[in-house]
């Protein structure tokens, strides 16, 4: 205890520094930037702060629930998301007066005319609606996060809201003329006939959809303690570490053709303000997010103390889907979801009711302190369909499944749940849940990585030119 | 049942066709106002629909409370305030692409460069941002409000929160170069020796100050069925009233050199655009608003079967600082708080703890069925100050207090709490609750009465010129 509260105590005149830092230098190149590194630390230390003072709140109002991967089935307060998403959106409004610093200290005193409209074109109005809008999403999203933990929501009236939610995104992002444009893969425009297609306002279902996608996907990768907050942290740091990569940084790094820093070039923005503006606004909203991630995994991990509920999946998952569609960079975004989309496809048998699927899927458990895990199953009541025979034939040769069949009939009889955790567990055997944790985010690290080949390696094979 | 089943039957075809009417009938004058009806309509019915559904669910989740002014105190579901604030929100998002059809519909497909910024300034982002600013508010302050109804928050720690939920708006208002001037009342310019008085950092200040007032104000004058939702009622359809006076409408109504109406005139604004635009937005946040409550109240009114929790308070009082500083009539909005203003000046002693405050300052009541309702007391422990004397002996004086002595050292004892409801008790005896409501109703009603009175006919005493 007393070494966490010495810890908080340093980083608060850090954080402060980092925040009035470029009030007292001038002709800092970035000076916003360090304002949001110092509330990314004020994020940090408020959860670190609010949680376990709001966590005996929490439980004492039926916000709790029992850790089932545990012996001692102690319980634990739920839905601990709702803190950070509120500490979260507070920083940030508290954060927006800093983004437009130069605008409110360089303007002159309002004109005597109460009536004046004259200037009002000065105002960087369309950076403020996209800030307003980004926050008005990431809000809605927490509130129906919360909602959904304390009243258990029917998922088929939930799919819904995280499109409503998305509507000031897809507004914001056609009031600045947002591109609607894909380029064709070098290999594919024999079929199309061009390089560029338009694809108009089906650009928008896309991007509705991937809002949803990003808020669900988060949500179903769970069950085990640490693993919600450590996929975000690591989607977080990865999108700030691409965002870095177009700023005017004081250093240039260079590798092979590949160069990134610099404070003229502006690294792979070469030079292109919209660039750096986008990634300098992805980067405002991810350190907060990694501050709160960081700082709520210090009672998640394992074993945890306090669990996020849907909330926080929900709101990390909207923070993300706000990054790629202003940042438009959704489809660099998807990249570091990896993990999750495997995780995503390989469960839509479950989720689209071919094979059983049982409301918790997490892995089985035994008797050893502490348990070791083993993969779930979830039995047939009948016998599976031809095509869901088929499907989980083909997973068990690739082994992603594990599947017992009647001896007699040679009918599939169960599965193991089609889940990323329970395909680790057939790959390493029993392990622990710590270990299945640290596998976890190992397996999302190398999901970047292998994203960043991707996106900055092997876009080439497919697309001619810098596709920055 | 059958009944009201009936009525939501009636109006969904009514509002879907003043939401469709603009778009099969050019030429319209205000064509969004026909949406924001329909989306007014909307509201109501999906919170009639939506409330009895969901009444079940609050109550398994623990959201509940006993009617403490019944002889069967049964449990009521509460907070249902968040079912409200949640309809009002997805469909104010639904509703904010309308606002911008003409320039949805109007523009050019997009250029086919990627990077183009040409044609940015086209969208009309201050307007679109003065949208996002106000349902970020609004949606913070729901958020706020359902915290603490679930978390039940102290009130030192949710006294800022408004403050934080107020900078989007203050923004936005800097941001289209908001007015910070007063005209100085011709009586006190000597004193001032200037006409307009510039307040600057200061008019932000009040504003801020403003939503703290409304989101607490409405919250402080409750304690019986309905009270809340038809205080917000009243003040939201005088707002709307008022509005409706600056419009450019088909008609034109004079009265004594008073007019209003007429397409081209619109009204009391004079030919001003501005006006016509920000009393607009006005009508456009208070049409669901009268949705929502009125629809509210229908379950709230005595004898209630659901309560408010002060999810409703907080967001109901919100939406009126929205409008009263997005539309520029802020000290107008503050006439049409007559009653709770009066409220909170007399709580004053109680609130800052000069006169024992207990938790509950709601009237008693009999054994009569239904029961009668007594001006309940606050006890005094030892002997009250000099101050609470002078200010209890002057209250006890005009009426709004009734004061026990004790015999012998003529020390107040007890006094009855000082609120609004107690003062309508001390005037006219014992009455029931639902006749307490109705007075109460009644005494909004003619504070609005009062405040058009004063905007339109004293302002001229205080004020040379239009003051509009």
């Amino acid at each position: 205890m007393l070494r966490r509260w010495s810890i908080e105590g340093a980083l608060v005149p850090l954080s402060l520094s980092c925040i009035a830092y470029p009030f007292w230098r001038n002709n800092l190149v970035l000076p916003t930037l360090y304002a949001s590194l110092g509330y990314g630390l004020l994020a940090l230390i408020c959860s670190l702060k609010l949680i376990p003072i709001l966590s005996p709140i929490f439980k004492a109002r039926g916000l709790r629930g029992r850790d089932r991967l545990k012996l001692n089935q102690h319980e634990l307060p739920e839905s601990m998301g709702v803190i950070c998403a509120s500490i979260y959106v507070a920083l940030m409004i508290l954060f927006i007066p800093f983004v437009f610093t130069d605008v409110l200290f360089s303007r002159q005193a309002p004109a005597q005319s109460t009536l004046s409209a004259v200037g009002q074109a000065e105002f960087p109005q369309q950076q403020l609606s996209v800030f307003l809008a980004a926050l008005l999403s990431l809000l809605s999203a927490t509130l129906l996060g919360f909602l959904d933990d304390v009243f258990d929501i029917r998922w088929r009236y939930k799919l819904p809201i995280p499109l409503i939610a998305s509507i000031p995104l897809l507004l914001v992002y056609y009031a600045e003329r947002g591109n609607t444009h894909i380029v064709v893969p070098k290999q594919l425009r024999v079929l199309f006939g061009r390089t560029i297609l338009n694809l108009g306002p089906l650009y928008y279902v896309y991007m509705a959809l991937l809002s949803t996608f990003c808020t669900n996907s988060i949500n179903i990768l769970a069950g085990i303690n640490g693993i919600e907050a450590s996929q975000s942290l690591v989607i977080a740091c990865s999108v700030a570490l691409n965002d870095l990569l177009y700023l005017p940084l004081p250093f240039t790094f260079k590798l092979q053709g590949f160069s990134f820093g610099g404070i003229y070039g502006a690294g792979m923005a070469w030079g292109s303000r919209d660039l750096v503006e986008r990634h300098l606004l992805s980067l405002y909203f991810m350190l907060p997010l990694i501050g709160v991630c960081a700082g709520f995994l210090r009672f998640n991990w394992y074993p945890a103390t306090a669990f996020p509920g849907d909330t926080l999946c929900y709101f990390c998952g909207m923070a993300f889907a706000v990054v790629g569609i202003l940042g438009h960079f959704s489809k660099t975004l998807l990249l570091f979801f990896l993990p999750q989309i495997f995780n995503f496809l390989l469960s839509c048998p479950q989720l689209f009711g071919l094979v059983p699927c049982p409301r918790h899927r997490m892995p089985r458990y035994d008797l050893r302190d502490p348990p070791f895990l083993f993969p779930s199953l979830t039995v047939f009541k009948g016998s599976p369909s031809a095509l869901a025979t088929r499907i989980l034939e083909t997973l068990s040769v690739l082994g992603f499944a594990r599947v017992t069949r009647d001896v007699s009939t040679r009918n599939i009889t169960s599965t193991t749940n089609l889940t990323l955790l329970n395909i680790i567990l057939i790959r390493t055997g029993p392990i622990t849940e710590a270990e299945l944790t640290k596998m976890c985010v190992l397996l999302q690290i190398t999901g970047s990585l292998i994203a960043y080949i991707v996106r900055y390696g092997l876009a080439g094979l497919l697309y001619d030119g810098d596709r920055h």
